[in-house]
């Protein structure tokens, strides 16, 4: 019954935010690509938060977008509202986040898809992978078909054998009344790909008409919108109001009354849900000195009245939500849409991935997204458009494309799923970044674009527009050091905005370290000749004001990436390493770190076993030194 | 664990065509209403044919719009091509056919829905209905909430526990990949309401990339495009083309040769498909000596490039399909999005609903649509109205609203429904109107609206356009009557294009009546002053050349009503009243009709049975009138 339904380079299995990266990326590195998906309505879909962007996260998508991904195209093309979060603090932590017309993001990615020569999609299930001894050859769908493919990319999402759970209530489905998909799993438990169970969950929406606006801060989006594609300077439009409203004591005591209504705190769930972006009865319970609980309230388009209830995701009995609901200020008569609620679904221990986000056990399977253990739209589409790429080299037998820690946030992302695994939905943030000075939202074209040019998805208009930028940059910054700036030019209007003055003459470049000196003062003293690019005179004042720190962090960087250089032979048997402790011979074994640098970031392998390994190293140099020599 | 989430006045199960206008119709009329759908997301949504209108069921959209429902003007905001069909027959069968933008058409019916006051939207599942001795109190829904109700209206649609079929393979799934209803069937069997399994299917989806237009015939929009909505005088708006193509004799070849492979042909499916609707494996078998089926392929939006195949709808198994799709003309290379498929479904026998669409045995419960056995948008529509509007009416304790067969298409549908059955899923054509002549899309309003208004559904702006249409209409015909044309003026004109000359002087209305003489002639021999409406000079023009026609057809009417008139008390036990069959009398104590004219028309009944009732109903008369005396 079953049949040959065509062949592909690389195949896609799911549609949302990973899988439409993926399949656009191998696509336009001129793999022949399918995906399939389970329902072309949900194509790009966002069954939680409508927005893109956000702390560590708008970082991500500005890296998608250096490197010549989708997501931020698509929420420039889409986005009803716009803000720089953290503006008041360094420039490492400002963070784009941007509000979306969930059903135009959805319309814009599915026709962006249908546009891409090289990409099909067809509405099925895959249900089974095809592999021989030599890796993946193939998927099986619901409907008998048979696609074979040189390699496949899994972004099943929260589908697999996804349930939902509403208080006592739970039911096999996926987001928004969808099917889950149950049959897939079953393939993989035979890869020897042990599956774990993850949870995450929703908030209510509600009706506009049903909430009293009156009572919460009004949250405008910014006046001057930064696009989150580079292929954007600016961006006009008209942009709606979000709002800010709190819990009420009220609100913490009816959900601490009611948790054994909470399928989660029923224990109905064998899984774990996101720390970083908890439950509202977590959060209740976690943080019991806390008077109050602020959130925002957003529309989820421009033409409707569901509004999204942002930070308020719940499992509690729908009994108890609208109780909850209807306790917090503004929402007393609100009327809900759509029910909070959890969702369980199988994914997959992220140390089983190369990272290249091959899958260990099986050549030519990669995997992306929530499947990983991640959480969040921005991290899924990272991967994804990693998993694409490393798809598409592969089957070129090429090296894979892996960012590291010091270069990008994705590589800070991929290291951590991949060395570290998780245990619950893994969030970015800029916390985890260790070297998040260098690795600003501002910078992710000059640290990556170059390098999305090399593996060949970066084109040739975005390629210019970045090579533009350099050479302004560049330019200014010469500028900045040749010109002069006397303290007769300056004194003056330091003195109005109470500011010290020039005791001497300096370049302007010096001057601009001056936390009182932009590049609006540069102006008004006539130091500012060019109509210079916004985005140029950013990058040109953050390299003069934070040079100190930048130079210490990339002295940093260098030991960092001395240590990533140290590669680590693949097929090294940790086991026969006289010195190395039990644990770190098992985690190094299971893993197998690239390099020493990835080897000395796994939990269980001490600073002890990296001395032996780097020994054993030189051992192995010096025999390889001798071996040619004989 | 089940609580009270609230109290409604009317609740409507299911958001589809029948269910949106059933909410809004009962919330226009002062009902605290509630809407209760599986998905937000497939509200208004169009799973087969993204088109509205065609033969019959265009007639159904415009008697909808005249009676203040929404179809008409939501097709009005979102077509991408319109055509007046049929216009070379006479104005009987002229009918309007829409293409839609698919996500659009949801989007703006969505809004409406959430911009209607007294109407609330909720997603979740009904899976049991509540009642007691007096009828329905309410529903119970998936996630344990018990909604008060004094009405509900059913319009479930095909998705009661679906099953999708394509070949060997089949699923529990209702369409586009949402989950079907598992749970309500149950419910309903406890009513004593014998289920029945109907199903319908839906052509594959092709990528516009891979067809080959120019083996295809071009279709053109109109280029005056008549609006659905009486509301609307004219519509301007950039139209897309659709295509026409046809069968060879190398698909039928391949659907012969695979028949086993048919869902349909193999007897996985125990339910009837639509008869006016089939299968492309369906036509190539009825139809042996047809050599070839033409068909439209049409766009499924402005921003996709999904393609509809119109007419091709199968149960074969998909690999069957590839072969089959790819013998059709201009079709050779094509990419498949989706796969054909049937769906099966629960749905209700008409017979056992009221001519009001309440269900017989439960008072209050209420049906439309799919789950009366219906197949078609504009015919679930039509019946969503009408239960919304007896739902109303029912908790004022007024009488239902019941469109007769003389009046409209809407009557003809629900009274062959109710008082005849169907065996499958049951289509609207305009052969199935007897007073067709009467029942033409140009004057639904003059026919419907007044009814609209006394109902409370039609609001002052619609009420005020047709007042000064009707008006208009007898302003002209006044003139037309009384202005005369004279040989003179008109003759040599009439010899120019080749008709008869005038031999004496008549009225205009006269004159109108000749085939070559029209408005445009009119305006030529200056007989035309004033600037009058194109929906009113129509009129006025079928007025006058169909005179004959019409006075005959009203006639016949007349003899209609009186039997409509004699009204059949309700309560009447059949099985008492000598002289009848014993057939007639199970039929009539089952169906109940309400009148001599509805009873005339069940099968099984025969003039003989009719002359025994009218006997009956003179002596019930005369014993009533006797009872007076005394």
């Amino acid at each position: 019954m079953n049949f040959k339904a065509g062949s592909y380079d690389v195949i896609v299995v799911g549609a949302g935010h990973a899988g439409c990266e993926a399949a656009l990326a191998a696509a336009r590195l001129g793999k022949k690509t399918l995906v399939i998906t389970m329902s072309l309505e949900s194509i790009a879909f966002m069954p939680c938060n409508p927005s893109i962007g956000g702390t560590g996260k708008g970082h991500l998508v500005r890296e998608i977008d250096a490197l010549g991904g989708e997501m931020g195209i698509n929420i420039d093309k889409t986005f009803i509202q716009s803000r720089m979060l953290n503006t008041s603090k360094g420039p490492a932590v400002h963070s784009l986040r941007a509000q979306a017309d969930k059903t135009l993001y959805h319309k814009e990615m599915k026709k962006t898809l249908e546009e891409e020569k090289n990409l099909d999609i067809v509405m099925d299930e895959v249900i089974e992978l095809i592999y021989d001894e030599n890796g993946v050859t193939g998927v099986l769908t619901q409907l008998r078909a048979q696609y074979d493919a040189k390699a496949v990319v899994l972004a099943t999402g929260v589908y697999l054998k996804s349930k939902v759970f509403i208080g006592e209530v739970n039911f096999s489905s996926g987001p928004i009344g969808l099917s889950s998909a149950e049959q897939l799993s079953k393939s993989l438990k035979e890869l020897d790909l042990p599956l774990r169970r993850f949870k995450t969950g929703t908030p209510a929406r509600v009706h506009a008409d049903s909430i009293d606006f009156s009572k919460m801060e009004i949250q405008y989006g910014d006046e001057e919108v930064v696009p989150f594609s580079f292929l954007n300077e600016s961006l006009e439009k008209e942009q709606i109001t979000c709002y800010l409203t709190r819990t009420t004591k009220k609100t913490h005591e009816i959900i601490l009354a009611n948790l054994e209504r909470s399928s989660l705190y029923r224990g109905d769930m064998d899984s774990h849900g996101p720390r970083y972006c908890p439950s509202i009865e977590d959060k209740v319970v976690r943080f019991k000195d806390k008077e109050t609980h602020q959130f925002f309230v957003e529309p989820e388009g421009l033409d409707t009245k569901e509004y999204y209830i942002q930070g308020f995701s719940s499992s509690l009995a729908y009994e108890v939500q609208l109780e909850m609901y209807h306790s917090v200020l503004g929402l007393e008569n609100a009327k809900l849409m759509r029910p909070a609620y959890a969702i369980e679904y199988d994914c997959v221990d992220p140390l089983y991935l190369k990272p290249s986000l091959e899958i260990k056990s099986l050549n030519g399977l990669f995997s992306a997204g929530q499947f990983n253990g991640t959480s969040g739209y921005e991290e899924a589409a990272a991967q994804g458009l990693i998993a694409g790429i490393n798809a598409a080299l592969k089957i070129d037998e090429k090296e894979p494309f892996i960012l590291d820690r010091s270069e990008s946030y994705i590589g800070v992302l991929i290291d951590d799923l991949v060395t570290k695994g998780t245990n619950e939905p893994y969030r970015i943030m800029t916390s985890r970044a260790e070297y998040r000075l260098l690795l600003r939202q501002d910078n992710a074209d000059l640290r990556l674009t170059q390098k999305g040019r090399d593996v060949g998805l970066v084109k040739e208009g975005r390629y210019n527009i970045f090579l533009e930028k350099k050479k302004a940059i560049e330019n200014e910054l010469k500028r900045l050091k040749t010109d002069k700036v006397k303290p007769d030019e300056a004194n003056e209007l330091l003195a109005e905005i109470g500011a010290s003055p020039l005791s001497r003459t300096m370049s302007l470049y010096e001057f601009l370290k001056r936390p009182e000196v932009n590049y609006d003062f540069l102006k008004k003293i006539g130091k500012y000749n060019i109509e210079l690019k916004k985005a140029v005179r950013e990058q040109c004042e953050i390299t003069s004001k934070y040079e100190g720190y930048i130079k210490k962090q990339m002295e940093q960087v260098e030991g960092f990436i001395k240590l990533e250089r140290k590669k680590l032979p693949i097929d090294i048997d940790y086991s026969l390493i006289k010195g190395l402790r039990l644990e770190a011979r098992q985690k190094l074994n299971d893993i197998r770190p690239l390099n020493i640098g990835q080897a000395s970031r796994i939990s269980g392998v001490s600073p002890a076993d990296i001395s032996v390994l780097l020994i054993y190293l030189q051992t192995l140099k010096a025999q390889k030194k001798s071996e040619e020599n004989n």
